[in-house]
């Protein structure tokens, strides 16, 4: 079966197949992909984070509900929840997905669960991207809980960051939220008819006027990149993260947010930032892949009693793991 | 100045020196570490995490005092607090802990608060560690922010793994915790004057028993291990984390805490899993260097315009980043 031409003519099973294979990172995935990257960098990826609770799958639904009603366009929605092995989440998240979504053939959910590789998580969910690009989506929205480092990494994937917080989940969860507020494009108040929404609102607020990001730090796979942010003239026009308020279950302000992600990427259009998003992606996921290509062909190249040697020396406190590892490299015998 | 030696004979202030020379990664910082190593290895590990708001460091300040009071032992806490960079939390958590720890000259606290290098941050407390084992502190305790993959790798730093829990932090945080469970040694649950005690007791038994981790996965820097668990036999007593109940601003509990770790300690040596800890630490850290070597040498062998190229191609759909990478690591210009 050839992947790439099936699901360029618009073949759903040969989607969902060779989704689960890129998921695995099988070699007849790794083909597909290459041979469907020249028909990618079409779709607006939307990143989508927030800590359990927020109701945010609540609000990629309605969202995407919207986009199906107001738009003709097609919507691929990836749930990524590496945090709730056990309360299998994402699964149960697409059930109730299923009701409103289900039916029509211009939409596809796929959720990944994966445990234990939150670094791969970052590249898998990379690939499908690329899949669901060049298969012709329009929209991708990429949900990921908000909780570590690697959720943000996921986030970074995107064009357009929202950031989903809602009220009651404790002031400490503010903290938490410091490194991901910074890589927000726009910020969601849900679950807005709770009390306790305009302290949320407030301390977003107080949160964005303190973070003022000089650069943003994309971290992959074990790369880091730090970017500066343009510096302010008056012919850049700064991007402020609104915050806006929604109550999902009963699609409250999904017109409003639709319309907020429509100016983000307008601003992303004429600023030139779509284009150097785009590059940052590329440069992080291409150090990423070098990286792990590296390591392969070195555990291929070292004989793995020598690998073992030089452990044992560090174990026995002979050698700093430091100088094992140079000694490795050095491939001189340790 | 000879920071080794120095260290060695006890000069406090070369030891304040050198952590931030290790911090920073520095060539004397790196020399003066590989001197130390061989007096690595004699103390006891121990990393403690928890959310904000569980008051895991009036925890960690309670249990320093109680072993300054009833056992001979120098103890140095490191505290990580990646995640609030705008609070500084950590710095703000040692001027509490001044009040009752400072002027003991066996205590030493140390805290890291960089932002963006969380990956980093794993190695930078790793080599921390190092110095202070080598400074003849017999316990450690490293302190983090339990909120993702990252804090869960620094915690799998340690010999012994303390996650603390409180009430009232809402039932949905239960479902970030799902991987730091799988790490936890002992489960401490705080602030157990607050209501609703007894429901954050049954809900972290509840996920132990469904955890029955069979194996342990450690990422660092991008290297993933997976460690099988050893098979059951009458030979081999597994460790059941006990939960415990604390209330550390009273003390309340501390005790038994300490007497929880002790019992750990005790279990790990008679079973050998000290040792196979140990072994685990090294394995990981080791490829992690190696990971960055390559890395390294990689940028140094590769001319910057024909990584520009590749990167180019990429952007411009003409070559999939897997094929760019491969291209790079053989040398042939894209």
């Amino acid at each position: 079966m050839n992947f790439a031409q099936a699901i360029l003519n618009g073949d759903r099973l040969a989607l969902a197949r060779l989704l689960t294979r890129v998921e695995n990172d099988t070699p007849d995935g790794r083909a597909a992909l290459k041979e469907l990257f020249p028909h990618t960098g079409k779709a607006h990826l939307i990143g989508v984070t927030g800590a359990p609770g927020t109701g945010k799958s609540s609000l990629v639904n309605q969202l995407a509900l919207h986009y199906r009603r107001t738009e003709e366009k097609r919507i691929a929605i990836i749930a990524v929840d590496p945090s709730s092995p056990f309360t299998g989440g994402a699964v149960l998240g697409d059930r109730v997905r299923m009701r409103d979504l289900s039916g029509d053939p211009n939409v596809f959910i796929r959720s990944m669960a994966s445990r234990g590789s939150l670094g791969g998580l970052a590249q898998a969910t990379a690939n499908l991207v690329q899949v669901f690009d060049a298969a012709g989506f329009d929209i991708i929205i990429v949900e990921t809980v908000g909780a570590g480092q690697s959720e943000v990494d996921i986030a970074g994937l995107a064009h357009t960051t929202l950031v989903v917080e809602a009220p009651g989940l404790g002031d400490d969860i503010q903290a938490i939220k410091a490194g991901i507020l910074e890589i927000a494009d726009i910020l969601v108040v849900n679950k807005a008819d709770r009390p306790g929404v305009e302290n949320t609102e407030k301390a977003l607020k107080t949160m964005l006027e303190l973070a003022h990001p000089t650069e943003r730090v994309f971290k992959h796979h074990g790369a880091t990149m730090r970017v500066t942010a343009p510096k302010k003239n008056e012919n850049t026009k700064m991007w402020i993260p609104p915050i806006l308020r929604t109550i999902s279950t009963e699609g409250t302000g999904i017109p409003e947010l639709a319309d907020a992600v429509a100016r983000h990427v307008s601003h992303l259009r004429t600023s030139g930032e779509w284009d150097s998003r785009e590059r940052i992606r590329f440069e992080v996921e291409l150090e990423a892949l070098v990286r792990d290509g590296l390591m392969s062909r070195f555990k291929e190249d070292v004989p793995a009693p020598a690998y073992e040697k030089a452990l044992e020396s560090v174990i026995q406190r002979k050698m700093s793991p430091w100088e094992a590892a140079a000694s490795l490299m050095n491939g001189r015998q340790p």
